[in-house]
């Protein structure tokens, strides 16, 4: 058993890490006054049979996929939580991936002004990202998390398990938020991912649950230091510049946010190398780690204009300026704010070379 | 210029209650990237076009009434705050009364996780109750309230003239609150209100400054002790039980949150009394008073059946038992936890009486 500790004053908890765990999860859940897992049909089928919810606890099935992360589902949601007959002390468990954990901690955080939840992570992407760190989102329809909440979990029980039946696609998306963690804060761990990445991609479960626990120290160290995002949290939206606005241009339908995040280390790497933070032997070696992986990393060139008008759109942009996270040094990142034109200069000459 | 302090640490903030404050709202009104004002229809046809939002701020006017205050209601202003490009640097004006304030204090609460919001109340019960304090809320169909947050505004702008064009019915039922406070909290301002309450229901402006000051400074003592409502603020519930239920039994439609409010004083005036917490002399000051506003007090008896099963269903209820708050002496109350039976025998000597 691995813990991690997410030190946040009065609304501190830890994560726990076992393979194998979801078996006992019902010992483990905090007691209270009945409550609702909250997953979709994809993981139900899988896991939705376990003891722990079949004896006292309701069960809400959405159907899977990011479509579902919106105030009209999360609206039916609130309506069952009700009818079910919920209260203040009930509990609500989140058991799946980043659509579920969002929307079942959005949900949680405003019925009733807020009463306690659990996330149950399934995908990796999950299990290293999402599930840590409190934010809770749906989408509107111009935007991905425009609504959303601050709100830690009770508890995260993480099963690594679970990955092994995760489609192979959603494992590798996962990676790219593991290689960031290298990347923007722990060097260590980037070449501790150089070593191990192969007994990563074949699912060993010491490797695995290894890796996610370092992960989840990374996100727990920042998140303590800086839990609304007002400053170093930052750090970790490397990759993510680009990343999101992939995404929005390609209508949340081509890629996943962990492929997209994919593209966004490369071409943030590479964009990092042509400003002159990094020199062109620390670009090959984030280039060939992320390479290893067997995501995908490069783009046409035709959606480059509409990448820079999305990113004119980006959340922490300043003063009309767009903010990147770029690879700075060995485990380390730091932001650069970019006109639109530098953005654009930056990426032909990329695509030239 | 009256001001009172709200004390919550890093979210702390200050009321203004000055008569003629809206006519300069603009120089009040803190910098900010763009904002949107939210108000409803009759607020806007009345003060709706003030300098400081036909400027800068882009304005949603809502139907008015109750039955807007719904997760629908939301999702369309939120989406509409997004479409007019508002940042996480932008602010929220809520204008008007108690719907206005909770629906629009939601979505700044959840709109990108937070944006800074002003209420600027403009009926007598949001002066003196629902625009201070920081819960803000939405409506299920199954029940009042039942989403929402705790989120404090950056400030609260009072202008008490408002008052002198809001529909006599409306002002009565604010006086419940106000009474309640009296009853609550502070037996000096209860015989501060038994000796000008006359000037009160003539609207003198001296008087109405005075008495919104005193409300909001009780209110904001008893949220900076207990913001969440896990122990003092439970006192503010005072006729509340029996309020929410009638309004509940009523569908929302017969009485107003305030008319309610008064039943409910009445009824658990008397309540106390047969309890013994409070002898005839006490029960009957109060009761003095409240029938002095012009409010209805009492209930048809063929409710009570539906009152209680109301009450059963409320959100402070524990173990089965009902929560009230009762008065219990002079500017006190009490909880006192009954079983249902215990509640249709006391209604029931009441009625005999």
């Amino acid at each position: 058993m691995q813990t991690v500790q997410v030190n946040l004053g009065p609304s501190s908890y830890s994560l726990q890490i076992t393979p194998g765990l979801l078996d006992d999860l019902q010992d483990l859940l905090p007691p209270a006054e009945g409550g609702v897992v909250i997953t979709d049909e994809a993981v139900d089928a899988l896991y939705g049979r376990s003891p722990a919810w079949d004896l006292t606890m309701h069960k809400i099935v959405i159907a899977p996929g990011e479509e579902e992360k919106n105030l009209q589902t999360a609206a039916a949601i609130l309506d069952r939580m009700q009818k079910s007959g919920l209260t203040r002390h009930s509990i609500v468990v989140a058991l799946g991936g980043g659509v579920v954990g969002d929307l079942a901690g959005f949900c949680a955080s405003v019925y009733m002004r807020g009463i306690p939840y659990i996330q149950v992570p399934t995908t990796l992407l999950a299990q290293v990202d999402s599930a840590v760190g409190g934010k809770t989102g749906v989408n509107l329809p111009g935007g991905k998390n425009m609504v959303g909440s601050f709100y830690q979990p009770q508890g995260v029980f993480i099963d690594p398990r679970t990955l092994q039946t995760l489609p192979q696609r959603h494992f590798i998306s996962g990676l790219a938020e593991v290689i960031k963690y290298g990347l923007a804060w722990d060097y260590a761990f980037f070449c501790y991912l150089q070593e191990h990445l192969s007994q990563l991609l074949a699912l060993e479960e010491e490797i695995l649950t290894e890796v996610i626990k370092r992960c989840c120290e990374i996100k727990a160290e920042v998140v303590a230091q800086d839990e609304k995002e007002h400053g170093v949290r930052k750090v970790l939206n490397c990759g993510h510049t680009i990343g999101h606005a992939l995404e929005a241009v390609t209508f949340y339908k081509q890629y996943t946010h962990g492929e997209a995040v994919f593209v966004g280390l490369y071409l943030e790497t590479r964009m990092a190398e042509g400003l002159g933070l990094i020199d062109s032997a620390q670009s090959q070696a984030i280039l060939t780690l992320l390479g290893r992986t067997g995501a995908g990393l490069t783009l046409k060139e035709g959606l480059w204009t509409k990448l820079i008008r999305a990113m004119l759109a980006d959340k922490k942009n300043r003063s009309g300026k767009i903010s990147f996270m770029l690879p700075a040094g060995p485990g380390r990142v730091t932001e650069v704010l970019l006109i639109a034109e530098e953005v654009m200069e930056l990426l032909e000459t990329i695509a030239t070379q």
